[in-house]
């Protein structure tokens, strides 16, 4: 059923995944954006806890135009660079492919849709801790389970269909644990209960999980933002119960310091994913009629640093 | 009637105001903390645009037990350290004598009420830019209003009396610019209008006014935190209307860039006065029913920045 896989953005998640898939005996061609030339002369590298992999050959590409047409398209570019999947998408998916999202936070699903038609997407949450660490160079930390759900439109559930199974089975079949959801969209809210609070709060406060965590005048704050999470899904007929939002405070009072995905871009200097974690769910719930405050304060502070920039707050804490 | 005075914190607001008064030919006692030694030796020196003051011979004090009990008591520490008004109050203040307090914010007035009698208590808003920038030296920058009211329990409003007019006489000739009030509590809430959006933001976005009016993302939290500050000031009786919101947006997006007072604090790594600016405010409101979504967010959000300290955010950042 999918026998061409293509790997749009080949970084920390594509690659990871992408590299997974090819070792597996899969035919999976890559596109690169900067690590083209590289990859060609040494290969794709991924350094992992579930195992090394080496990629001497690869089925490299720079350029699309070059790529075949795929039965399944992964998407593993940040959301922040969604803009060129309309003159990407059209090029590498088959008729009857299926392209599947591996990002946070929503709006990314309805683009896609928009694109290649609402029958042929579906989404992928991903609970992995890499990173890219060089060109052609990747480094699997921690996790890598993926949670798989078919999209609907009009914020419909479509259950779960004999593809998206298909899909399942191929992921295990190159070692890639993965979970399926009837209901890909409360599957995206439920993934906010902790992007909203942590990610963001940590760019906005430069902290760890560690550090938030063990403020006790900050800690209520992590309920309020979960708080309107569950409302703003609860517009949308998808119920979160408190106890999800009690077991990711419990887990996460648990973990280790952790550097958050978005603190990482946000160090790096890379534009944070602050409108698909952030400004998608705040305004989808105001189209509902439904004022998430705490949401809308931590939004408008992100954009604010996303714009400045991490090197802006540090110049300006120099003076 | 306000023969002696007591100054009581001689820093930026308590020497510009305390050396203005005694350059009038008041009988001004100064307690001094660390820079009594150097202001003994060489006196206190004032560089202001209003004109320059040098005081030679000074009544400074070192502790509380030279001072002799005083008409006026003015109060100019930061409200962070007034734990030791219970020990100085009653030793300065004379029977009849009024306590001035210059701070910001909430809770100062009843902390002080509680210390030397409801009917001993005054406040004043200083709108002044002033800066301690040495032992016993002053840069007096721009403005220098106070408003001055008169405190009354129970979040009453006390009128305009005749020792506050005697009060308003005394500054003025000493040529500072100030405007009495008939209701302490709602000047107060007035003026937290512009200290809770724009010093409580400039801190969480580490930027000056300026950099922060320009960014049209973070501009409407502005209006946002001061739609809540009139929310708290209606649970207390008292009306601001939209107008002084709009108007005090107007005169901030004029500004050039300023570096807020709480800023200046965050910076050289003393603490904010985070608990008299957002905090009672907060609880006030909270005690009356009302729920400010978006001040308890920066409430909390400065309270981490205060635990954790500028020096902590500034080294998180260095990774």
């Amino acid at each position: 059923m999918f026998e061409k896989i293509a790997i749009i953005g080949t970084g920390a998640i594509g690659g990871y995944y992408g590299a997974r898939l090819a070792e597996a005996g899969n035919e999976v061609h890559f596109l690169f954006h900067s690590d083209y030339e590289h990859v060609k002369a040494h290969g794709l590298k991924v350094e992992s806890v579930k195992g090394d992999i080496f990629l001497k050959e690869v089925n490299a590409h720079k350029d699309v135009s070059t790529m075949p047409k795929c039965d399944l398209v992964i998407v593993g570019l940040k959301a922040v660079k969604n803009d060129i999947l309309k003159t990407i998408l059209p090029h590498v998916t088959a008729d009857d492919g299926l392209v599947l999202t591996l990002q946070n936070g929503l709006g990314a699903d309805d683009e896609i849709a928009k694109i290649v038609g609402a029958d042929r997407v579906a989404g992928g949450l991903c609970f992995i801790c890499s990173n890219k660490v060089g060109p052609g160079h990747i480094k699997h930390l921690d996790y890598g389970k993926i949670t798989l759900g078919e999209y609907a439109p009009d914020f419909g559930k479509k259950g779960i269909t004999p593809r998206l199974e298909a899909l399942s089975k191929l992921l295990t079949g190159a070692g890639i644990e993965n979970e399926v959801l009837d209901d890909l969209l409360l599957g995206r809210w439920r993934k906010l209960m902790w992007n909203i609070p942590y990610n963001g709060m940590s760019v906005v406060m430069n902290a760890t999980t560690a550090e938030m965590v063990a403020d006790e005048k900050l800690r209520p704050l992590f309920r309020s933002l979960m708080a309107e999470v569950q409302k703003g899904a609860a517009a949308f007929g998808r119920e979160i119960p408190d106890s999800f939002a009690e077991a990711m405070i419990e887990m996460t009072d648990k973990m280790t310091a952790y550097m958050t995905s978005m603190m990482l871009d946000y160090r790096a200097g890379r534009e944070m994913e602050v409108e698909a974690i952030c400004g998608e769910p705040l305004r989808l719930a105001a189209s509902r009629g439904v004022h998430l405050p705490y949401l809308d304060m931590l939004y408008r502070e992100l954009s604010h640093l996303n714009v400045c920039g991490c090197i802006c707050r540090l110049s300006a804490s120099g003076n």
